[in-house]
């Protein structure tokens, strides 16, 4: 199937840039001796999963037990679910597929680790236990070294959890005196830190920085997309998903309307907190997505040369990639001008 | 089931309400005279179409062929797919629905009509025909009274065609004007309009206003959400859909962070352009959804009286309902405190 028979809108991945994308992230890791555990969120497909554990990682993470049921069922594991478990729900799912796979959690609260430790004593499973730290953004995870220090000997209490370190999303400046402080404070508590982990696909440009990370995580990289060039962490180039859509109509002379809107590419805005814009268009990097309704992207082509016309095709880097993926039930691996693969997005849909 | 068993995040659908919702709007068309047909891209479930078909309801509005085809496929036979259909693929899947439903289509070109005159002849189908009009926003839609004629006689020269009418999306207040203009330049041309046909679930504040508008369509009224209630559109009593969420973490003495992000409310705003908030937590009219990230969602409760713990519940209308809906695979109909149905959405993820 050639790419210009894909009917749109749909997504394609550039494979090529997706290989390249791999390579790298991981070839920095090796290079700087940090474990990689991917994020699989950006592109929920297990075999995708699969080829960045063949270039080095160590397994992979996962925001969500359906999501890891996925990748379970796909043959992966070891998963981190980097989430606070709770509710007896997902705590039995939990303890199913800790049965499967070699699973790890992130805690941040007595509460949550006291259901997983109780849930895994009583399934007789093992789960590895990070603590998740707030060095920074305040969305997550405990506060201070010292309540890092005290969960943590918590967690080996149960003897069916293990520690495995500490954790935290994503590295912000204040993340170096935070870890450095939490290292003060473990050993003079005599507790070893297996593991510091740290997250985003922003994180390789800050570790360098803190000596105690010894591990990262990143989900974005994968594809990367146009929130990730306008905020200068990549260019263009290795941007690998985009989105091709035709133009259903010219209501100006100036501006033309494209069949992917909100529920196509995304209203959300990724890294950028506000953008100009809706994503960005290949061949026409002047041309502005200047609205968003559900199933129509209006662009202004006023400063392009030409616009182009009902029934042409053209090829959208969305503003956040993640978001964007999460809305289609297939996405079209290409090669040059071929179709290698169509991939089911696997893991799509798993809210909870 | 109860509700409180429901695990989270989820989608709970208040029957009570959506009954309402729709008998209330029905009322209003059959008391004003509009034929009124839902647009079902905000609930994307057949059995709900069938409930405003039932409550009087002249056929229903889809946005795309696939929301379409599931729509046929649960048995209703009066669709009308309000969209600009291109290309070879989508033209073969849309002959195939004309041979088992009754279809009109919305035109607001030659090319976009040709494709399908063309089509409609070799497959011996018989389709429908409105001409989109551009009376405000310069989404799609011909640009005046005088191209909407000039479409409608090209209509009339494909046998297989039936010119249906003109129509809308939104009206807004350079509606009126163009409507009436292009009832006198229709009539200077002896071609009869069938029906005016108007968008938007605030369509019925405007359509009073303007004689020509004999038909009426809505989506988000069945439902009605926040950014409905912020834009003074209706009261926060008609909010049919929440989700329902819980606490996973509490990093601040003020703030607490919810499993219900982007990917399960969706960042966008809907009629709120830019809104304070991603959202509103019945319970907590103080709290504010600051910050959505992909599976959390920061609440600053520092103007409540109290903040919840980790593991309660709070259950929080989204800004823009449709976008929220759209992200999951199964929404919980609810009446009291006992899950009364499970609904698959049908036509999630049909992004062609």
């Amino acid at each position: 199937m050639k790419v210009m028979n894909v009917d749109t809108p749909s997504v394609l991945i550039n494979l090529d840039r997706m290989e390249k994308n791999i390579a790298e992230m991981q070839r920095f890791c090796d290079e700087h001796n940090y474990q990689f555990r991917p994020h699989i969120k950006t592109h929920k497909i297990p075999e995708i999963a699969h080829m960045q554990l063949a270039a080095g990682a160590i397994g992979i993470t996962c925001q969500k037990i359906g999501e890891a049921e996925v990748m379970a069922a796909g043959g992966i594991k070891d998963i981190l679910i980097y989430y606070n478990i709770l509710g007896e729900s997902k705590l039995e799912r939990l303890a199913r597929l800790a049965h499967r796979a070699n699973i790890s959690v992130a805690v941040d609260s007595e509460t949550t680790l006291k259901g997983i430790g109780e849930m895994a004593g009583t399934a007789g499973c093992r789960l590895g236990v990070f603590i998740d730290c707030d060095t920074g953004i305040h969305r997550t995870g405990v506060n201070s070294p010292a309540d890092a220090l005290k969960l943590a000997q918590l967690v080996m209490q149960y003897p069916n959890l293990e520690f495995k370190g500490l954790s935290t999303f994503p590295l912000t400046p204040s993340s170096g005196p935070w870890f450095e402080e939490a290292q003060q404070v473990f050993e003079a508590a005599h507790v070893a830190i297996p593991m510091v982990s740290a997250g985003s696909s922003r994180g390789p440009q800050y570790a360098q920085d803190i000596p105690q990370v010894t591990a990262l995580c990143a989900g974005t990289y994968v594809f990367y997309d146009w929130s990730s060039v306008e905020t200068g962490l990549v260019d263009v180039e290795r941007c690998a998903a985009s989105v091709v859509a035709t133009v259903v109509s010219r209501p100006t002379a100036t501006t033309a309307t494209i069949d992917a809107g909100s529920k196509t590419l995304s209203s959300d805005f990724g890294y950028m907190k506000n953008g100009d814009g809706y994503g960005h268009i290949l061949d026409f990097p002047q041309a502005r997505i200047f609205s968003l309704s559900e199933e129509h992207g209006q662009v202004d082509f006023s400063q392009c040369d030409r616009v182009p016309e009902v029934g042409e095709r053209v090829f959208v880097l969305p503003n956040h990639v993640c978001a964007m993926i999460n809305l289609h039930d297939v996405v079209y691996g290409v090669r040059g001008d071929e179709v290698e693969v169509i991939w089911e997005v696997g893991a799509r849909g798993k809210v909870r």
